[in-house]
């Protein structure tokens, strides 16, 4: 594709300066009215070293509110970046609505460069490109609009264009002996960054290739670009056309391949229950320290009934683990800030790096969960979670090599009613039960069919759901920690 | 004061046990209490290598729900941590209302580690002592129970300790070279120790020194100071007898020395405000360029009367900067979730490092205007705020080497009458005015007298206030610009 763009284009001065004037109100007026939309905006800008990136933004941003936009210059990860999957920096970053995030380069230099010294670069450029494109149609199925540039110049155009800095003695500094190695790839980069480009070329977020050798045709061109589409978008808006998200092909569940049940087979007695707790306790402390030898992060997610010991469990297994290497995320509703941005990104900013365990009390299941049943989310939304939260799971596993386990603790509904109505009559537990919990125990069958269908969806080889029978606590504590040991070996 | 402890002290296992279960109850219901009454408290365990931190750190976790506390284990700074000043990584951890943090290590440990190597290492610990004991007060003052411990044994029963690790296979990797140099070191560091507790032991955040040679007996005496502070504190809690804190000692601010006048002596005409800014802005880009090479970080404050100019000001002193080396940050009310913490961490969260320009549209100040007149801030707390704020852009700049500049815009009365009527005909601006605006404008006067008291109480000569006359928004801009610079030049 790069090798088809015209890179004699040019724009005079004349043009340029008029052109530009026009462009600039007419992107200013429409950054207001993506804000008053909500509509999330990611700008990326990649291209060449020296094929004028910097410039670019500077003259985007030119149109901009600064109280409206986020510059993120991206470079080489710190440290704690990473530890963490290779998209979790760019999770963070992403707009809330009616904010506009732009990159000055992105995940796609970080893949070309993170990547280069793998011995099967084919493969791993395959796998981020999959990545990518899982992550920005997230994204965009959530709403955001994402245009992407590559600007591009000759091998010989960036030679001068070195050379002109390496004069110059405010930007002498910034041609460094790596950015001349890299120039003497040029041929060897070029079908590198085309491939990389057409496997990310996707509808719903394109590339645009920008003829960079006159920097003022292409800084016109991104401008032109960026309007064109958000207008688009905000026509798009107002006539409530906005594009929906495709419904993805589902894999119509089998019979759900998880069976629950509340009852275990076997209860133990006190001095069983604890016989074979301080068995397991010695193993899990032992492989605890393993994982975080080699650095590998675990992912428990804690979902169930009320009432059917999330807490108690949590409590009782950490026991076990060095408060050193884990740690509880307690999930409640999303606060107002947090509903700004994609649903996900409030759980991923908790994901662990190499060596911890990260403890999910409730987690991103409540999509399709208390959000489907209590209708706070819209059918379409909820339809295509199980999907995206099997990417993401996936996405972390691929990226960290590192583990998931999901428990669903079930109990029977006399059960539920029998601890209900304890908690109510104990003025120590009394506190933990709310009218909340009784509403939703009139839901019983709904969330009966909820839990039913997300067991069946996304009961993943890579992430499979584990039901913890839990009408008795003691069983349901060793068998909780039983798994975490078992998943625990198989990662080491 | 370390050399006073009996390290003799031991407890029996029977003891310890029987002792120890009432503790967990004891602490797991002040822990509820706490959340109750939304108190948010700080637990630090510092001492020697192989005191028993992270064992200390273990048996306190045992009494608390997993989902109402947060441990951080504090090692080596990150590189973007690094880049910060020294508290701002503290800063981030700092608990929100109800919950506990316990710090397994702290800013103590590192400020022994990191001032190491200074040359004037008297100097720097005197000056860290006096930072953290500032914030230590700061997070007292807001309702933070803090609690500090220091893990005490003999430089004897520190070897046989690290021998005894380095005989087992699990913990052998943790005694490293280093490790064992800081124990060859320990009679040199009993006396840095010892003054460091001292000069930091402050009513508002008292340390506990626990003789650790028998760790039974420093897990009880830390369970049992816990737990009589908390056990206090809701007591006081209960009674509405809370601490108040000490009123500091207020500087009585001498006649305002910061001159508020909203005409300019100057009225540019439009091709002299072009040359004026143009020349100015060859230098910005220099300098801005020298910061970054330096790695200074500046922080730029806006504050000023509604329709001042801050937006148009901002925007067109930005023009002249490099994108990817500065941000704005916008100031709005606070999040729910921000108003759990501190009112200042929502600020030092954004504080730029080394290189970057922080500009932020409203600030801090707020705490002392808008939360003044409005009365959404007991007179206590904002009195207190002008040194608190003092105190927090001190430690800016002494621990970054970086500079503040806080701009006042000021128009007249007349002027801003003349701007609202102006907004309010202009359908593309009309967006800009709200009924708020109008009913600010009524307190003219309150606001008047709480804009001189803050000029006056927070014009320092580090951070000092430059007022800018914006009548004239030519004239306002160039002044912004040319103050920018001037100080840019002295930091270099």
């Amino acid at each position: 594709m790069l090798d088809k763009l015209d890179l004699t284009k040019r724009t005079d001065t004349e043009k340029y300066e008029a052109t530009l004037e026009g462009y600039i109100d007419r992107l200013s007026v429409l950054q207001r009215t993506l804000r008053e939309k909500k509509i999330p905006t990611i700008i990326v800008i990649e291209g060449w070293n020296a094929s004028g990136i910097t410039m670019t933004v500077h003259e985007i941003v030119h149109a901009l509110d600064p109280r409206g936009f986020t510059l993120h210059p991206i470079d080489r990860p710190s440290e704690e970046e990473r530890a963490h999957p290779f998209l979790w920096r760019f999770w963070l970053r992403i707009p809330p609505k009616g904010r506009i995030a732009i990159f000055a380069r992105s995940w796609y230099t970080r893949v070309i460069a993170e990547e280069n010294d793998k011995p099967s670069w084919e493969t791993s450029l395959k796998g981020r490109a999959r990545e990518i494109n899982t992550f920005e149609r997230l994204l965009a199925d959530d709403g955001t609009v994402i245009l992407k540039f590559f600007l591009h110049i000759t091998k010989e155009e960036q030679k001068s264009r070195l050379e002109g800095r390496e004069g110059n003695p405010l930007t002498a500094c910034q041609v460094t002996p790596s950015i001349w190695n890299l120039h003497r790839h040029y041929d060897d980069a070029l079908p590198i960054f085309d491939d990389f480009i057409q496997k990310t070329d996707t509808p719903y977020a394109p590339w645009t290739l920008v003829e960079a050798t006159d920097p003022r045709y292409a800084i016109l061109k991104v401008y032109a670009t960026i309007i064109k589409t958000l207008e688009k978008t905000c026509e798009a808006a107002d006539k409530g056309k906005m594009k929906k998200p495709k419904p993805l092909e589902m894999i119509k569940p089998k019979k759900n391949p998880v069976r629950r049940r509340s009852r275990p087979d076997k209860v133990y007695t006190r001095e069983g229950l604890d016989e074979a707790l301080s068995q397991l306790q010695v193993e899990m402390l032992e492989l605890h320290y393993h994982l975080f030898k080699r650095k590998i992060p675990l992912i428990i997610v804690y979902e169930g009934w009320d009432a059917a010991g999330k807490g108690g469990n949590i409590t009782r297994v950490t026991r076990f683990m060095n408060p050193l290497g884990y740690y509880v995320v307690p999930v409640s509703a999303p606060t107002e800030h947090e509903k700004e941005y994609h649903y996900l990104r409030r759980f991923t900013d908790h994901f662990p790096i190499g060596g911890d365990i990260a403890i999910f009390d409730r987690s991103w299941y409540g999509r399709v969960l208390v959000e489907r049943v209590e209708k706070i989310t819209p059918e379409a939304d909820w339809q295509r979670a199980y999907q995206e939260i099997n990417e993401m799971e996936e996405e972390f596993v691929y990226s960290s090599h590192g583990g998931i386990i999901k428990f669903w603790l079930e109990i029977s509904k006399d059960e539920q009613l029998k601890r209900f109505n304890q908690r109510a009559e104990d003025p120590l537990k009394k506190y933990k039960i709310t009218d909340e919990d009784w509403r939703n125990r009139e839901k019983w069958d709904q969330y009966d069919e909820a839990i039913d269908e997300m067991l069946a969806r996304t009961s993943t080889p890579i992430a499979p759901w584990t039901v913890v029978e839990s009408d008795d606590k003691g069983f349901a504590r060793v068998k909780a920690l039983k798994t975490i040991i078992a998943a625990a070996q198989r990662l080491l």
